[in-house]
């Protein structure tokens, strides 16, 4: 069969042996290709559901009562849940506030913890959020911290050799993405985490666009402290709480900056001396968002009932896919690609560059084009990210939205979008 | 009319102008007395619908693309609604995160800004974990700051004389919870900001037991920070996003420990470096739980149509009718108003105390009795706070709670619970 053609896709959905998970999200529109769930997944058809029976009957029927028949609990038990996705124990993981307040907590508590050493190492390639917290951790200890970055070469990657330029006997954190966010490069986790070990300082990765993406072995590599979002391949809804993990026997070694109501010990004691809680509960801050907590029960448990070795291996043949196409179609349009085409350096979203890459997103995107819409997302300058979740896209999604890139550039169909820059996704 | 008999709480009701706003919240039981919205806001009819539009429509439907028709500016947006309730311009109030995540965000920020000064002042009445958030920013700034805390002779209430006993010409900030949880004692904002703004302080009020309860005056008293939550008075729904206030003149003065993805000036530039936002915005961390804040949206609605006077104005009638049934009924059976009486000082809860205030509670909440379940909430050791919810408690609700204590207590109903100590809302 020819692997170019429609039918071609057909015939790998018929075999897919996740093809029924498809079905349990809500399809918004049959005339829609949405490759975004790197940026926020679909919403499960269970949680629709679940949402309803938690502002109903937990909040409207059992109000104050829900805290002692689930809620306290609920953020830990999320949390175990999450935890076989990214090779964590239940107990070193824990649902809580965002992304960014879960870094600053455990960037500071490390920091702290290594107090004689100056050095804290990040990438070019990493998410701009997390050097933001980090240029703020500074400030925070003095200003007597050196951010160094390390650089890549490619724009794709980053090799071992460089990060070890950065790496010292001062260094006292690496921080990087596991999974970077323009180019869905891979690291090595277990050999750079060993490497950072070697010169003595602590690894904290962002897992953001791993989780649920691609297996994540935090314990096998001996990774300290982890973060990450649930929105993305997750799917526990917009701006759903983040996570974080830090290893068994560094908890009651390490203290976060922010002691709050729910990290203290007894919180019902009302003492005035805050007296941290033990274990993983200490990097608790305030009261959880219940709401936006509770939606990740559904999402969670239809990833861990498809299988992240499962999902993995139809992200690979689906990226695999995905990439032939485009060097089939796209490439000779002018088009690049900006993901790593090693597989194993390769998460669940691939990135090709175009000069014209703005304007072909609003093309993609456009409604009004009798056509199928396309939602990919764009990321400054030339970069467009085409997401592929494994739960629920399809290989006809991957071929249709080559096929809408193709006609696009071919036709010149982004001419009609003006050059100025809105938000896109 | 006699007052202390069922017929003049009911009498009280029909004349209630604001009676109606009862039928707009969920009732769970018509058995169930909740007098509790001091803890956990009723939901509100029009959340339960709303959510369901959030879900389906916004995620399940929107997808990404909802983050640019709402999403972004949802929390700003609620924040205005919420200004008027406290006194505020709509730019000078945010929803973010978590009591405890703003309240270390600004206090760490007055600490910043007033770097020369090395007081911070609060009070034994202030939340606990206000407390232990203070606690953690001593130990951040290395241990060079004093927290001092003004005493309470009464334990209900704090002079302006012993607050002044505290603060000096080394106070950097005076952080105090405008109504306090025990006993609902609440300060004169403006007399104690001007006291310690005259020391040159900056005042940090925490509005956790105020907002929706009380008008609030930050604008007129000339507050320079606050903070509070929004699942009490303001129905937010469990563990909703909290609410801070920075007055316009020192938002570009101050900064945010945590530098993350929102308070960036332009996230989507991908900039290395970090750039605060200009006003408000520069206090947000990272991404806000869409769904819990959205649920924020009807709840504002309703207290914004009730209006904020007007249930002041009830709640001051229901408080004293319910002070004033249990100096009838209660006080003669060994109960103690933990409360002040004069209403000027008081927010919208009453605590009375008893001994065995703990088994009392249990009894009150226990659904096999035959009679009404009363949800109060117990707070160690020996406290029992009713919360007057103006929006949705009724006269009877507070006269049936009110009868209900006193069998309790005359029949010696408590005596089948045990004392060992579980957590009691």
């Amino acid at each position: 069969m020819n692997p170019y053609n429609k039918e071609y896709a057909i015939a790998r959905d018929e075999n897919d042996p996740l093809k029924q998970f498809r079905t349990r999200f809500v399809n918004p529109d049959p005339e829609l290709l949405y490759l975004d769930g790197n940026s926020l997944g679909m919403l499960p058809a269970d949680t629709a559901r679940h949402m309803d029976q938690v502002i109903n009957n937990e909040w409207g029927k059992g109000l104050i009562r829900s805290w002692n028949t689930g809620w306290y609990e609920r953020s830990a038990e999320l949390a175990a849940q999450l935890a076989p996705l990214i090779g964590a124990q239940p107990d070193e993981v824990m649902i809580a506030d965002s992304t960014s307040v879960n870094l600053f907590k455990l960037a500071y508590a490390a920091l702290h913890h290594q107090k004689g050493r100056k050095g804290i190492v990040s990438d070019q390639l990493n998410f701009p959020s997390d050097i933001y917290v980090l240029q703020g951790l500074v400030e925070l200890f003095g200003n007597r911290h050196k951010l160094r970055m390390a650089q890549s070469a490619d724009e794709l990657s980053v090799t071992m050799e460089e990060l070890e330029k950065h790496l010292s006997d001062d260094t006292a954190l690496l921080t990087l993405s596991y999974v970077v966010f323009k180019s869905a490069f891979m690291y090595d986790m277990k050999a750079v985490t060993a490497l950072a070990h070697e010169k003595g300082a602590m690894v904290l990765w962002d897992l953001s666009h791993a989780a649920g993406a691609v297996p994540v072995h935090l314990n096998e590599s001996n990774a300290d402290l982890a973060i990450g979002c649930t929105y993305k391949y997750l799917n526990g809804g917009p701006g759903a709480p983040a996570f974080l993990y830090v290893r068994k026997d560094l908890q009651e070694k390490l203290k976060s900056p922010i002691q709050g109501w729910f990290g203290q010990q007894n919180p019902f004691a009302f003492n005035m001396e805050y007296q941290p809680a033990t274990g993983i509960n200490r990097f608790l801050a305030g009261t959880p968002p219940l709401l936006s907590v509770s939606a990740l029960e559904p999402a969670l448990q239809l990833m861990n009932e498809a299988g992240i070795q499962n999902l993995r291996k139809k992200s690979i043949l689906q990226t695999n896919y995905l990439i032939s196409l485009a060097e089939e179609n796209l490439v000779p349009l002018g088009f690049a690609l900006a993901s790593p085409k090693d597989e194993e350096q390769r998460g669940s979203h691939v990135s090709i560059r175009h000069p014209e890459a703005y304007r072909i997103c609003k093309a993609l995107i456009d409604p009004h084009t009798g056509r199928k819409a396309v939602i990919p997302d764009f990321r400054d300058p030339d970069n467009i990210r085409l997401g592929v979740a494994p739960l629920y896209n399809t290989f006809l999604d991957i071929f249709e939205a080559v096929m809408e890139l193709k006609l696009i550039v071919e036709q010149e169909l982004y001419n009609k979008f003006p050059l100025t820059r809105e938000t896109v996704t």
